[in-house]
């Protein structure tokens, strides 16, 4: 029998409402008899929920491997990662097991793994700073844990108390961050990346059963100082990014994939990333997989920093954005107005013909603050001014605090100090 | 330097025409020293291409595991693979290695692999069946090894003669039919899974440097036939499926982990699938991962079937969607007319309302004619006719033909034999 009038409401809003209903303290992360292992389902269950306390640990042998020099480690076709890993899985019947940090190596997948034919995947992204104070910090990982387990539900994989996965990150910083990041090597950062696949050897379009959590930690190149600035060509006609009703928000494989085929025609013309426009309006969105700022005068005179909203979910909710709107907010006040809005490319052009466009960074956490030198949209070339030929006045300056809290030269709230085993 | 005065044409159109171009001998799949064994770089390349000549035999000691009956290996929740699997590697400086048939068993990816983050994935899918005459029938494969080309080239894996993907099929088949679809069973089938994904293990968004091609065979449920038919449930309003200027006419993975979270939610109201709605028009594209068809009277009186056009990129085009065009084309000429255009949901509710509405399914590989009994729409719901309970006269006629073709009743040049190694 079908249900009869059901709710005329959106399917997937209901969803996601379920499924965030059903997570356990997402507040505080305590895991109890209680907790719900099982994303998938509706209602509550008394399935082990993930809890990091439940981890444990195999070490690799440390003399196995040294670690390289920064520029060494990124050289080649593969990344580097650190002496361990840390995996969880989960599956339907049975909930989340206990963590494990242990060896790095390759992970084990049927040929039917869910993951390799729907793309049921999402990933975070963040990195632990070795500081000048001798330190090792994250930044703002509570921001990473909690958007992971948005883009995990919102592809239909299980969720977990976010607090959980901040603290397994943390536990492998822990291990880790001494041999990999040593205090010998301050203002050196490596890169940590959580992700959930799903891992159920079955064929079919359907929802996991099975699902894999791990975190990685390796060397990633820094990308945020390109020589000449950021070079943007706006997307072509025929291919958006992502759309409304669609999933532009969640950190999921979908967002990147598909946008490779454009980026690279892109490179191929000489620029670095796409600038992705929406709508017959030319919204702007996105600057490659960052987020993208404009300072600009307006008509009027006043100094605005512009960057799009996220109410219609069409770009992530960075947190690196997130915290350059903050900052801005607090310690830019009276000099600069900070405006969340839909501007369109019109505006930019326009702005740029009339000698009002003052700068321009792309934001995110692979490549930080990174200026933004030109874009080109269709017979256009917008040529932005750099001081000294590296960076925008503001964008420096956005820049400075920022570096200065990760690498805690300012101690900050944001900036979380890892517990060393040393 | 940057580029001066570029072509202003849609940067994905450019990249798909410089990919197709550069692909050796499309037309019949003959690789030679100058094929191009990298679908990533620009020009021509004299890099190996994939070349099914190549391959090498690894066999399983078949005695290991007997082949369960149909219901049995339908069961569970892990699909049930023949005893072997064929793999394929690319690498970008230097192209496609030997095709290797060997053993069904895991793969080894490095958790940094391209594909579990980005995904970087396409595949097929496509049946083997065992004829009434004995012989064992592959259906149209050049169609889709062809598509997954186009696939593959639209997610920036690398490029390959369509040709030679179809001889890896029938490779497999001819090693694992005879056991695994034995001619004691005439009737039934095994379905086939190629895929390619990008395994390099380096973070980092960009076009895989690595690949692997593979191919499965494997038992999947009959979906043909779901009591009281397939019940739709229309998409929520804030979930779409594909857009234009997106990738949903092509087979990426990231076209179905994105929808698995309203199918869900419909399942749990009692709907089978999503019949996926575009724009404010709400044109019907897709039901579930299905092609969709309905048979209706115009007003002045013609009796027309009617589907979606693939002019617009938004849906997939199906061999079984073109399949049933063609053969309704050729057999029904002058009993009802075959129409590819735009029509809205609308225009199915208001032939529902005036008595108009004749027959419904959804087809496509997995589902392969499939009737549709039912379709909820917001408040109304479209109540569609079914002779003798089961199915519409024109739905049960056509596959009729498409299962006669299929399993050697008729002899037909879509029904590929496979030479079996007895």
């Amino acid at each position: 029998m079908l249900p009869q009038n059901p709710p005329v409401e959106d399917l997937t809003s209901t969803a996601m409402e379920h499924k965030i209903a059903e997570q356990p303290a997402l507040a505080n992360g305590k895991t109890n008899g209680h907790t719900n292992g099982n994303g998938n389902a509706n209602g509550t269950s008394t399935l082990p929920g993930l809890d990091a306390s439940k981890m444990t640990i195999t070490r690799a042998d440390p003399t196995l491997r040294a670690v390289p020099d920064e520029d060494t480690a990124c050289a080649g076709n593969e990344t580097i990662c650190t002496d361990h890993m840390i995996t969880v899985t989960w599956k339907l019947g049975s909930g989340w097991s206990a963590p494990e940090l242990k060896p790095y190596g390759p992970l084990s997948l049927m040929p039917t793994a869910s993951v390799l034919h729907y793309a049921t995947e999402c990933f975070e992204g963040l990195k632990a700073y070795r500081g000048h104070d001798g330190a090792l910090r994250l930044f703002r990982p509570d921001l990473n844990a909690k958007r992971m387990l948005m883009s995990t539900l919102r592809i239909s994989l299980p969720g977990f108390a976010p607090a959980e996965v901040e603290k397994l990150i943390l536990a492998l910083m822990a291990v880790d961050g001494p041999k990999w990041l040593p205090a010998s090597r301050p203002g050196s950062y490596l890169y940590l990346r959580p992700a959930v696949i799903g891992t159920n050897p079955q064929l079919g379009v359907q929802a996991p059963k099975e699902a894999l959590l791990f975190i990685t930690a390796s060397f990633m190149p820094r990308m945020d100082a390109p020589p000449g600035g950021m070079k943007l060509h706006t997307n072509p006609e025929d291919m958006i990014r992502a759309w409304v009703g669609g999933f532009g928000y969640a950190k999921v494989g979908a967002n990147y994939g598909p946008s490779l085929l454009a980026t690279n025609e892109a490179r191929d013309r000489g620029f670095g990333q796409i600038l992705w426009l929406y709508g017959p309006e030319g919204y702007c969105t996105e600057a490659g997989a960052s987020n993208f700022f404009v300072v600009w005068r307006t008509k009027e005179g006043a100094l605005q920093l512009v960057t799009a909203p996220l109410d219609d979910k069409l770009i992530l909710d960075g947190v690196t954005r997130r915290s350059v709107v903050e900052l801005a907010k607090e310690r830019l006040a009276g000099e600069l107005e900070v405006v969340e809005r839909k501007y369109t490319i019109d505006e930019v052009v326009e702005a740029d013909k009339e000698g009002r466009l003052v700068e321009s960074f792309a934001a995110g956490t692979a490549f930080f603050i990174c200026p933004v030198s030109h874009i080109r949209h269709r017979d256009y070339d917008v040529q932005i001014p750099m001081v000294k030929g590296e960076s925008g006045h503001y964008t420096a300056k956005i820049k400075g605090w920022m570096t200065d809290i990760m690498y805690g030269n300012e101690q900050h709230p944001w900036g979380v100090v890892v517990d060393e085993q040393k």
